[in-house]
């Protein structure tokens, strides 16, 4: 099960951040190990673009978790509850929203930590973002450092000295950094998709936080945002 | 959603520790709030005796969450691997055992986390132990601090300035300390099940490390195990 020294996991949501932090790994010399999850209906769109974007960067493997999230509730993302639509961006930057998923990316790194373990490898990257977010407690750098603390005292890797290290090459960037990034790296940006609602056809809606803040990004870079929207 | 102020959840196994530890929350007056897992067909017995357990102390609410963890493979507890058996106890403590499940308690402690921020609860019982343990790294003190520290920083409850508390009352008691205990507070140990490779009937098989830590814990305490064993 061993890989090579130079073996990276990466979140894959199919979206735009993580899909620029798989080109930057890449662009490091990684091989990559992509990791998504499916947790809650909405997220069908989110793996059809996850499988696509990891068949582009010929990932070694691509795996796909069951999380049973929408048991515990709480979120618009695994509720029935209405995705907010049309929020003024800054406003709701200084509060959490109702698409917050209680400890999402606690769970997501776990399985990931766990997948490192079997696979020995060192390096997870994730594509948060704590300059243009969405005000999540848990995209905030000093918590990936102390995620990265416990996670080397969870784990064999850290028993035997081996530092896991969570990479987060996207946290100090705005999204038009992000995006002008992703093109020098020759990203095909129409290939990814960033909605909390998108219809049946995968189209994107245009009106969430999160297609509100990628379009503002691509204004922001002066450039067209190749994905489709809805209206 | 919201409890009483006084309410907690407690990871559930329906095994001798986790079972202790319940008692003990009980007799500090929380509401409890159940919490298993499934994820591995090993763990059906597991389940039957966390339901037990938990009706036993009328919790208030019992979840059991499915977990895609054989996928990720890496122990003998959801692989096909063989449980190593009749191993001596002292040799065995000093390496991390096939019967490891990578980053089990960090993925159990985000589930619990993510739980604990929808029922806004601060207070999570997890039965870990790092005296008579197995030589598992998210067993020792210094991992259950590090995942403390990193959830006050992961969570709505930190940001509002409500503090996570993960608590971990059997951490330094030996098997025996635990046994008395559970004794002294009413526990009848016949319904708890440790065994990591049960008959399909559900009987013990007496020679696991599991079951040989609690077999131990019963000679040292002075009592019969009255937990039912194949042989």
């Amino acid at each position: 099960m061993t890989t090579t020294n130079k073996s990276a996991i990466i979140l894959c949501s199919g979206g735009l951040d993580s899909t620029t932090v798989m080109a930057m790994a890449k662009n490091e010399g990684y091989s990559l190990y992509s990791l998504s999850f499916r947790y809650g209906q909405r997220h069908e769109t989110e793996l059809r673009q996850a499988r696509k974007v990891s068949d582009l960067f010929k990932v070694e493997k691509q795996m796909i978790i069951d999380l049973d999230f929408a048991k515990i509730g709480g979120s618009a993302l695994t509720d029935k509850t209405d995705i907010p639509k049309n929020r003024n961006l800054e406003e709701a930057s200084k509060e959490i929203p109702a698409t917050y998923v209680p400890a999402r990316n606690t769970v997501f790194l776990s399985y990931a930590l766990a997948w490192a373990e079997v696979l020995e490898i060192s390096d997870i990257f994730i594509g948060v973002n704590a300059v243009d977010y969405s005000g999540y407690p848990d995209c905030r750098p000093e918590y990936i450092r102390a995620f990265e603390a416990m996670a080397r005292l969870a784990t064999r890797a850290g028993v035997e000295g081996r530092k896991i290290k969570i990479r987060v090459p996207l946290i100090q960037m705005t999204k038009a950094e992000i995006i002008k990034k992703g093109i020098s790296l020759g990203i095909d940006y129409s290939i990814t998709h960033s909605c909390y609602d998108p219809s049946a056809e995968g189209m994107a809606c245009g009106n969430c936080d999160s297609c509100r803040l990628r379009l503002k990004g691509f204004r922001e870079a002066g450039l067209a945002d190749p994905a489709g929207y809805s209206d």
